[in-house]
């Protein structure tokens, strides 16, 4: 079975530490400006490394349940292919964040194509194994016949 | 495996698309009440379609581990068609939250509900395994024997 | 495969409960400050429960994530006494925050620290996985030979 899951586990752990990466900005910016918890409002550069951090971390399960989905129902290489575009997206969309508001944009609409083509994938092959399953018809075998 | 599993992918898919509304719904409120990010405050209608969106998307990876192991551990289609009512009672929620705060409750109440049953299903089909795997005394068997 | 996991998801389960009574105790101090949702801000007291709060959520699904990897690649038994001290850590971060900010940083850095240790746990064994899969270099076998 885990030959079935580990390109997936290490997308997921490479994902993890990202995370981590990005919690750990937040630490130093906290010392950086003198913002001590439970404050979260600040000078707008430290602002933005917050947002940065909480809207991954609100996306991060998003991302694991699409990869593992698109990994478990289609192909597990091209999960972690896009899953891997999309940490890179995350980190440009983090880097460019702490420098402008702006500045995350491109890598923000990157991500959310990864993510959106992640969706699609994922629905498409569930709505293939059901097609399948209960009607009996294999459309990419009809289309490869 | 997968046919395990369909039911619960296919309500993960939808949980996801929700959660993309969700958050389309706070892009529009940013621009149509003028709050560029980083900024997360400003009128009570914006605050409360943010709110929404930050409170369904703290429980979203809670709701996904009931789904997943109320489906495994119990029954498949009985986790999914819980899991849809759940996501029926969250768009009622934001679209309540929008209107405001005391709209909010109902469908809130509604979706705790569902998540304390999932709760309940999952700890209650785990402890079963438990007990009948270590202890070799099989509940639901001397209940309908 | 059900028995490969079992222990995973009743660790699962009381992590689940662990988040309930964070959110009720968020629902409980709203209530005695006399905050009504949209607001998160008011005195010291309350934003120190509502931040313990939104912190131990953003890091459940990493938490989740390592727990499930460590106990599929590694160790079932392992990867749940880890997710047990993982959780009364969190609870004592939890309470420490409620008194005060710097009475969180004992619990938070036991927490971070089997957090790390969960991933490192999960990084090697798929790192080992991969070994043995593509390589056929089994180290674990090398080292007890």
């Amino acid at each position: 079975m885990l030959d079935q899951i580990h390109w997936l586990a290490a997308v997921t752990v490479l994902g993890v530490l990202e995370q981590a990466y990005f919690f750990l900005q937040v630490i130093y910016a906290r010392r950086l400006f003198g913002i001590s918890p439970p404050k979260i409002s600040g000078p707008p550069e430290f602002e933005r490394i917050f947002r940065a951090q909480v809207n991954s971390s609100e996306y991060f399960p998003i991302f694991l349940v699409l990869l593992w989905q698109a990994g478990l129902f289609f192909h597990q290489g091209l999960a972690a292919a896009l899953g891997l575009l999309y940490l890179c997206g995350r980190y440009c969309y983090f880097m460019g964040y702490k420098t402008s508001s702006s500045a995350r944009l491109t890598p923000m609409y990157f991500s959310a194509g990864v993510l959106w083509i992640l969706t699609a994938v994922s629905a498409l092959s569930i709505l293939h194994f059901f097609l399948s399953h209960y009607v009996g018809l294999n459309i990419l075998q009809l289309l490869t016949a």
